[in-house]
């Protein structure tokens, strides 16, 4: 069991991202049980915010899937590039936030609220839920509408999350939220109990549901 | 977060069936992880197999939630009797392992086949599709049709298993199954390399998804 | 024909709300038409308000079916309780106010609005809506959030009915709305009135649904 | 009470077809109940067998609804022509029996099987499933395949009823069927007892609706 | 090639409204291209705006495609009266500016809003969508509620546009708009300017779509 | 109106389908219509199979549509390559051909049938089906199953579209079918002829609606 891994890909190239998906994961990092990797991808772009770059990005995500050593690929961008590209290339389980981040949503409420960064997102994002199939059970989107360096004053960011969570609460009768970004575990819980209202942490989500599968398969062994 | 506990509740009252749910959930015990405790519920019925039965074990299921102390219930039968009754008197995550089964099985598959044991119970699990507000992304359900006694006989189970997982890729293009039952783990892996398609084991799964939801709540304290 | 029994059964243990349906349903019986009987569910909950109530009432109701004489039966809680497990127990048509009421309003309008007396059940009814597969008909469910006590007085009950169905109709854009409650046929045609759309009255939608399958059933024989 | 008229149209010229409906619904009249009355439609053609054949008879429909005096109208033919265009003429409640069939179907079983006349209908019934929004419970339509000469046979249309019936059932998954003509009441019952699912006669369902709300109305006068 | 003909048919009797249909058709009229030509339907009602009108001008319509001779035809009306009548009746394609106008606005943007004329039409273009099976796409329809009289006031029309426009964007996400109405196509390009979102004109996207279908089958004479 | 442009890119570097291409739109082009260029994309690859292949060529389709003049784009490859990341990049319309002749499809029958080149790409096009919104409409997809090698044998070619044209027609009802391939035109006419249904090749359906989008911008010039 000790020699399973899960290995989950940051696919921009902000190693401090990667270092805080890598915090938030700790807690799900056991003794004896699988190793959680978190990798900055090479040569991914400085940010992952157009559908330009969600295809960019996704031949260098299959060519790492194909080159790497998994029992389990998280890819850890809310846009889930090149989800099925790697899924095809490889019998290894892949698996992306935004897909695991709504499907446990769906098993903590009746109607998600998604809290996307930017605007511009949301269109890709409509198109992304009715490829799965569950755009009947999405209440609403709305965005925080922050750039990045705005993202970085987290006073500023709170509250931000704090109205944009109330509008999709009031306003789109959200019951619970996802988190539309792999950079936000930190405040899942203050919003949480700000809110009353589940919140979920999309890539908590993903490496919560590998995990699961990567056992799954050992069970059988 | 050794003191994390994961109940499972298994609500017919046959204990064989909870011993079985034991060791298949056996990988998924950690040294330092979250306890999971597998339990028979008292006064559960001998089978789950109406809607009648799915009915009368919720009143219980519910009490048992409320008079219990766990970190996240697991409700072990594939009707997933007394969910939103349970969830809705705990604050406490609260899974069923059909709903996450079938949730799980949508990130290993484009198109859900179903394995049932009874064909009565079908019309029950296609309403209940369309109350998740998936069944766009299921292919069909087909019934073992196997008496308690039959299951018993494994190998006659098995060949049923290998003959209705033949029907669900073949007929209705399933492209990866869920075990309609919480028994049924010790197939899953054999079935999988048989047909050549991902398989689900519904009771492993929402173990796993709820040790990922009971990790993102340690994650933040 | 004269021997047709309609038997409606009001399960919380309400004895008024049972006295103001059968008022309600006096214009329903004719003279050489079937019998309409209306009873209060022995050992039924005070209120049904929750999904655990709803769950709880639902083995007493399949009991009473199992137990009873009817050509047709009609479960009046708007929220269908043991609707599918009283059906899977007797070959006699069963049917719940929520769903006949409805599938009436189907009839009457392009969208429906429901008025709920509670917010804590429109997501109960919001699945309920998904599982009958009508949910793309309907704009909105918006309560009342009155009390037992606050419903018994009838002017502040108006003027809330007044109000919720406006923004039923203004906000929601419904043209027909559905009383979610078994004990308000008395405002239906006043709020029809004053608002302008049709209203339908659940528990009369389904009695006289049941009366049309009895009299279609002896038409044959 | 007594003064309550339902008058019933059949807009095709065909008398034989409106004293066959006449038939079928004598036992939904009551002594002191609401008048049923069925008449043929003046001008009427032969047959509605084609889109133009519904479009053409529409404006007769409106005329007639707009000219008389009714409490409920419901027009027999089961692509329920001008339905709309009479409920915009009148706000006298008007039902077409293809719907009130269809909806009545969804409270006698999970999945329906529609048994059409003719194959070239088939095409024409699910843009109308779509437009009323039920698509999603209609397991399949498939057709007798009998001229208007072959109908009068009752052997042979009785053999195709079962074939086509147990069509439905084995390879759709119905559990309920409607009869998708106004001119089969006399069959239903025994069809029902061969195949074992229930069986919908459209124009009773509609007929049985219409009593319903007119009831209803008078009940608040 | 110089032999094709696409026959666009006004079907109210509205010569001015057919001169502009012309006017805005002119660009797709190429010297060695398909013949386009525009006519007033005779017999047409002064104008469509009910569900009445719409089904009493089907036969018509039926008629003249039935008595003429095109290659390709397209009502010109947001209703689409009597597009499957026609279809029925012969082999030649038939276009509704409608169903067109959707298509194409779905290949312009994610979410469509659509500027109706009137309130009261609103259902009724419900109802289309739905047996489209696209109503998923669309976002709303706002009415800008002008009579005939008014919509000749060009500038009271224009500030209506914008208004409407607004909203259908701001309040129901929408990112591209349909213009409702056959005559409506010299705002086309200014609203587009003015909003920042892709503007259609049905009555083009249909000749276009219909030019391309013409040429695609002469491609393989 | 002599400058516009529409570009045509044939996504992989096969110069050999870009000129069958150029032949089935010829029909298109008129004296003084708009220019339509056919060009192979440089540094496209062999062929597209794979959503490995779909995503790897995106970016280079993005950059051709970012360095290139044209007053609308067609991508001519059945996956729709990077379509969404072009349409961002830039205000000029982009058509694909899957969308393109989906839609049109739409317009010519009740039921699309898809014929796909090869078994493995059809769980992608059901994913695209649903992020379109169209799933409802469409019956089925069937693979021809043959490699390149073999689809340059006319005659084996034509008696595969046959033999799955049929399984569309007969199995799964559908009235319309769709060439799955972006180098199939030669065929579409006599399979229509063959098989007694409208069949659309969907290059000449993109070009055709993207011609009705240019001319119809230039109209309000």
């Amino acid at each position: 069991m000790a020699a399973s891994r899960i290995v989950v890909v940051n696919p921009n190239s902000n190693d401090e991202v990667t270092a805080g998906i890598d915090r938030a994961l700790a807690p799900l990092r056991f003794a004896d049980g699988p190793e959680i990797v978190c990798e900055t991808l090479a040569d991914g772009p400085i940010g992952i915010e157009t559908q330009g770059d969600v295809e960019a990005v996704a031949p260098l995500l299959r060519q790492r899937v194909l080159a790497g050593d998994a029992d389990a690929w998280v890819i850890a961008c809310y846009s889930d590039p090149g989800l099925h590209a790697c899924r095809e290339a490889t019998v290894t389980p892949v698996f992306g936030i935004a897909e695991s981040g709504l499907l446990t949503a769906l098993q903590r409420g009746e109607r998600i609220g998604v809290v996307a960064i930017l605007r511009r997102s949301i269109a890709r994002h409509m198109r992304y839920l009715r490829a799965l199939g569950i755009s009947e059970r999405v209440g609403g989107e709305r965005p925080l509408e922050l750039t990045v360096v705005e993202l970085a004053d987290e006073g500023r960011t709170w509250n931000r999350l704090v109205e944009v969570g109330r509008e999709l609460r009031e306003i789109d009768h959200a019951d619970v939220l996802v988190l539309g970004c792999a950079g936000m575990a930190r405040y899942r819980r203050r919003l949480e109990d700000r809110l009353g209202v589940a919140v979920v942490d999309p890539t908590q989500a993903a490496v919560g549901t590998a995990l699961g599968v990567v056992v799954e398969a050992a069970a059988d062994d």
